[in-house]
């Protein structure tokens, strides 16, 4: 695919277009280099637009469509797959100004926002009016175009869903540079392809997001979290699909290997989690929370939880009900990603998705298969819908290459073991630049071509974030 | 668009191919012409085919492909805008003998069927085991398969969502007559763009569904209905909103207007509705059914429930709690469309979806503009996501023509009204043949044309259920 380069005339052409500031070349801050993974490809921008509104993204795009330039939107930055950097440079839409909640509609029960805003804000601004908006993706400074753009999932998506369970209407610009609108405020719809639905998790490949209606509930009035050590992985894991069997219905349940709780509790300085109970050694812990509006009715849940969980090998179960002690339980976990960039010079990591009952199967194959690379391996992941995170951790900064070389041929065994168990290669950070390679050989040329056909019925001149998802046409 | 006819020794080949029966000509039952709503087209397929397997669809795809012969699914013919019709003629491929369920899985909660099982069959086979399909359209006798190309809704969209929110993966044979699998068994991906979000609802025109696995759910061990009537719509209707800002979470909230309860018990000879109550006439009524496995929790739900009804004016609260009297609480509303049918001689309707806090505007204004037209407007729907079915009914056989004419023109008014509120042209009925004209004039070029390229992208011979949601290229 051959794109032009920008030149003077056009810089000038979109300087006298928008209302936002426009930086060219040296004028561009570093961080808009590449996502939190350099190593899934930097790119520098030629120019980079601070967008203010959807007319400025709509002649950005008309300029760069007409003149055959690459152009991709970017949000906080926050991404794990280098789906939001310039490898093909071109210009780049800054849409971290465009972050106003425009409405909050309690009758509704849908918020009308700008694609800027950052998850955190949205978060707080419901709790403070009483509600929720469920998607809870690790990364809370992301922005909510973003994750709509993701499909981000994230710890509640076992009881509310992910981004797209929250998704109602869109207004999107287009490559051509038309403003249109997907979806609508209601909840039920048969009126033609699912356009919306499309949109989410395409990556910012299809068109740009310049607002969002999203969906949110009322915040459930009580919250209550468990620690549940087991023996081994398998009981603990095994134990997961007896819970949803008996309706329990948790708000979050995630695992963890002992290896990375007692990393992390190094980093935080903090131990919560019990390493040994009643004379056994702890080798994986089960961390589930409940949430609901009636006191009695979680206490009766917690209370079923408890048989079923010890019933099935829990050694104990240990109960967080108070703000403070569900702050601590959570501590670790949240700090997982930390503790490990913190403590490892070279990181990969892959983001794989199994059913629920496979994991224990797929944890237990890929450590005996990191047995015969250079680098460790420590995992964890959302048990309730069989979202793994996988990572890879080396000091030996010096063998950057061979890291590399054997990251890539372990991915290849345990992505292949993933679609043999009936997975997919990603649950929530999605395919980017980084993954499309697996993206191609595991989901097959069929599906690729007929998101090819798609990618071309959207932008025909494949100027919109290019080469990233599916590669380009014609490579 | 040209197509072929097809000829002997095509259906030479196509009987060559199949384990199916084929049929040709006068053979085709005439049941096969036409779905619920003939008014919305007829159209005599040249030949049907009885599919037996996958690698039957795939062989009659493959074969009309090359010669570019129109080809088109059919479920149970239960549809209501035509989509299952053979407007082009050409081959039929009747999916009602791939009815086997295949598996049923307890630890991950799916079952995997192909695309014939009933709706009826799935739902009591789950309730057999102790589980819930939640999809509750109110023809149980589709198939699952129409019920997936329609995204089909239901009495339980409230609680439960629709139809796609209970399809994980789907195996389909595309025009190329390759077959292919789109989803997986996981709940959550961020794997490429969503091609099984893109096929639901999308009619039968990009690929024919030849497996399903559905997601299902424990079910909910208590079931209470109320039936709650008000002097007039507005009170009625006003008062959904505060059930949610209260998080009642029902499982279905349904309004009726007076004429249509009156017309419906009369139909099935059972008066179950107060008319008059505290010397009130009762102008509208909400019908409203909670659920859980805790009773406390549901008692005390109805009593919240009970009081934000009776604060917002409702006359009064009646509970039916046993299988009878839910039963006979719900028989009104489930004989609404045949009693229609059986009292009126000419009918059409639509199937818009507003937002849940404009229904009363919206069947103020309805009720206002259908005065000026020869027919009588009946309307009922679901009050929790604002699907409203609104009937045209007249008795004046004579006055076809007529009766085509105004509701034609009246459709046109209402669906604009529909847009203006933020509304769809269909919640759960689809677009299909009768509405197409609709979803262009609505959803706009731009949307259209996109939807367009998609069809390209999948069928780039425009064989497959041709002209139906979107019209073909060039005309």
């Amino acid at each position: 695919m051959d794109y032009n380069k920008i030149n003077d005339e056009i810089i000038e052409q979109i300087k006298l277009s928008v209302n936002g500031k426009v930086y060219v070349g040296e004028e561009i801050n570093e961080d808009f280099f590449h996502d939190e993974m350099p190593i899934y490809g930097e790119g520098i921008p030629d120019v980079l637009i601070d967008a203010t509104c959807k007319e400025d993204v709509s002649k950005i795009m008309k300029i760069c469509n007409e003149n055959k330039i690459p152009v991709i939107a970017r949000g906080a930055g926050s991404g794990l797959t280098g789906a939001g950097v310039a490898i093909k440079n071109g210009v780049m839409i800054n849409m971290q100004s465009m972050n106003k909640i425009l409405e909050f509609d309690e009758e509704n029960l849908v918020v009308r926002v700008e694609p800027g805003v950052l998850l955190s804000t949205l978060a707080q601004t419901c709790l403070d009016k009483g509600y929720l908006y469920p998607p809870d993706p690790g990364e809370k400074n992301a922005t909510l175009g973003g994750n709509v753009s993701l499909n981000a999932g994230g710890m509640r998506a076992v009881k509310y869903g992910t981004t797209r369970d929250y998704v109602r209407k869109m207004e999107v610009v287009l490559p051509s540079g038309e403003i249109t609108t997907f979806g609508s405020i209601v909840s039920k719809s048969s009126t033609g392809y699912s356009l919306k639905d499309l949109m989410v998790g395409s990556e910012g490949t299809l068109g740009i997001i310049t607002e969002l209606t999203l969906k949110i509930v009322p915040n459930p009035k009580h919250t209550v979290s468990l620690i549940v050590p087991f023996e081994d992985l398998d009981d603990c894991i095994s134990t997961v699909p007896k819970l949803f069997q008996n309706n329990l219905n948790p708000q979050a349940i995630e695992f963890m290997e002992r290896d990375i709780v007692i990393a992390s509790e190094k980093y935080i300085g903090k131990e919560t989690f019990p390493k040994n109970m009643e004379g056994i050694d702890v080798g994986a812990y089960l961390l589930i929370t409940f949430d609901g509006d009636d006191e009695d009715l979680i206490d009766n849940t917690l209370e079923q939880a408890a048989e079923v969980l010890v019933d099935n090998g829990a050694i104990d179960v240990l109960v967080a009900d108070t703000p403070n002690s569900i702050r601590d339980a959570w501590a670790a976990r949240s700090s997982f990603l930390e503790a490990i960039e913190t403590q490892n010079k070279l990181l990969d990591e892959c983001d794989v998705v199994v059913p629920v009952t496979k994991i224990a199967e797929y944890i237990n194959f890929v450590n005996k298969e990191s047995e015969s690379y250079m680098f460790n391996v420590k995992s964890f992941g959302h048990a309730g819908d069989g979202n793994l995170h996988i990572y890879t951790l080396s000091n030996e900064e010096d063998k950057l290459d061979q890291f590399k070389e054997e990251v890539d041929k372990f991915m290849d065994v345990i992505y292949k073991k993933a679609y043999d168990l009936g997975g997919k290669i990603s649950g929530e950070h999605g395919i980017g630049n980084g993954k499309k390679k697996y993206l191609k050989s595991f989901e097959g040329n069929v599906n690729i071509e007929i998101m090819r056909g798609i990618k071309k019925a959207f932008d025909p001149n494949m100027i919109l974030n290019p080469d990233k998802v599916i590669a380009l046409l014609g490579e």
